[in-house]
């Protein structure tokens, strides 16, 4: 489903380039964005390491982000593939989809950051997330809080 | 063409969930699986570092995997890109993608682990892998026997 | 855009198949190959790293590559995802997408070796880039005039 690709492509692209202000706008009004990781899902742990619902929440984290915390200036790079898309009802299409993320600090040094699957569930008429789940391969979250995934 | 990078799609879900149960049904009934390096397939080596023939034969090596096989608990992460698909005839699509996996240790460790080009002739019929050839563009190999690429 | 896709897919594999050759064909006569680095780009200034102009200058550059050099044997796999394209025309394209290039070394170690995005203006007409600016995410080059990008 093209417009499913193009939504992800554009989350994606939107992260790395810093315009996290926009980040929100990717989700409906009443949009959750979960961080888990693949043993808690698999377990039935209902536990997310990050929660969000709605955007106001959404915009809180990218406010915290760009005042509260601090942190090494660097970029990100997210890598999507194998999107696998599917329309329950014909208001719902239902996305599942490989990530890879790789972080450039300052000094120019690459690294492995994260991988996993985003599961979403996006609303046909508005081509918005009305979740979108992160399900991270690793249990390591000590640097995971720096930039939504 | 769409079918085919959905089967790519969902033959690397299958291995990232660990669903290697699954995996011989990605394949035609006498489906061909095999591992070589580009340096061998460059130099027209014909030995392969795996050599699976028929469903039955990829139902053994899951087996193998699952009782025989000691190794430590891992997830993997498969990224494909780059897919180019061509008809040489109507039955028979060829196709060629890139991909590049990622292993994830129990302890969160995230590590590059293989990376290279899937060669693949598909039944369009069944929309099925008759051959996958995973052309690895490194020669180690000491652990790569862990799970299906 | 299907064509595009493709166009990025079959750039890649020429590449990552040692066919340098076939290159400078990807772009149109006067076609613009240049690498900048994020942060460059985003301060406007316009220092590129390499900066080739016309199929002719791209010759010289694999020329030189493939004689003037020395190099480690080495391999590259390039990973591409998120395409967004878009038609500001009829006769032009404008696609952005995501890179991620791993490099295999000889010995069969695999290192992450660069990521960033492209940012293309593609001939409708020819299927060919006009311009490819590559923006690197990271500033270290000391290796990265190795091969294209």
């Amino acid at each position: 489903m093209k417009e499913v690709e193009n939504l992800h492509a554009r989350y994606a692209h939107a992260l790395d380039e810093d315009r996290l202000e926009d980040w929100p706008n990717f989700f409906t009004e009443n949009g959750i964005y979960r961080i888990a990781t693949a043993e808690n899902e698999a377990r039935g742990l209902p536990l997310p390491v990050v929660y969000c619902e709605g955007r106001k929440m959404l915009r809180d984290r990218v406010q915290s982000l760009r005042h509260a915390n601090i942190y090494e200036p660097q970029r990100y790079r997210h890598i999507i593939s194998s999107v696998i898309a599917e329309n329950p009802s014909k208001d719902v299409v239902r996305s599942i989809s490989s990530f890879l993320v790789v972080r450039i600090m300052e000094n120019g040094e690459t690294m492995l950051f994260a991988s996993g699957r985003y599961v979403d569930r996006i609303s046909v008429k508005e081509m918005l997330y009305e979740e979108r789940v992160v399900v991270c391969d690793s249990r390591r979250f000590d640097t995971l809080l720096a930039i939504p995934l």
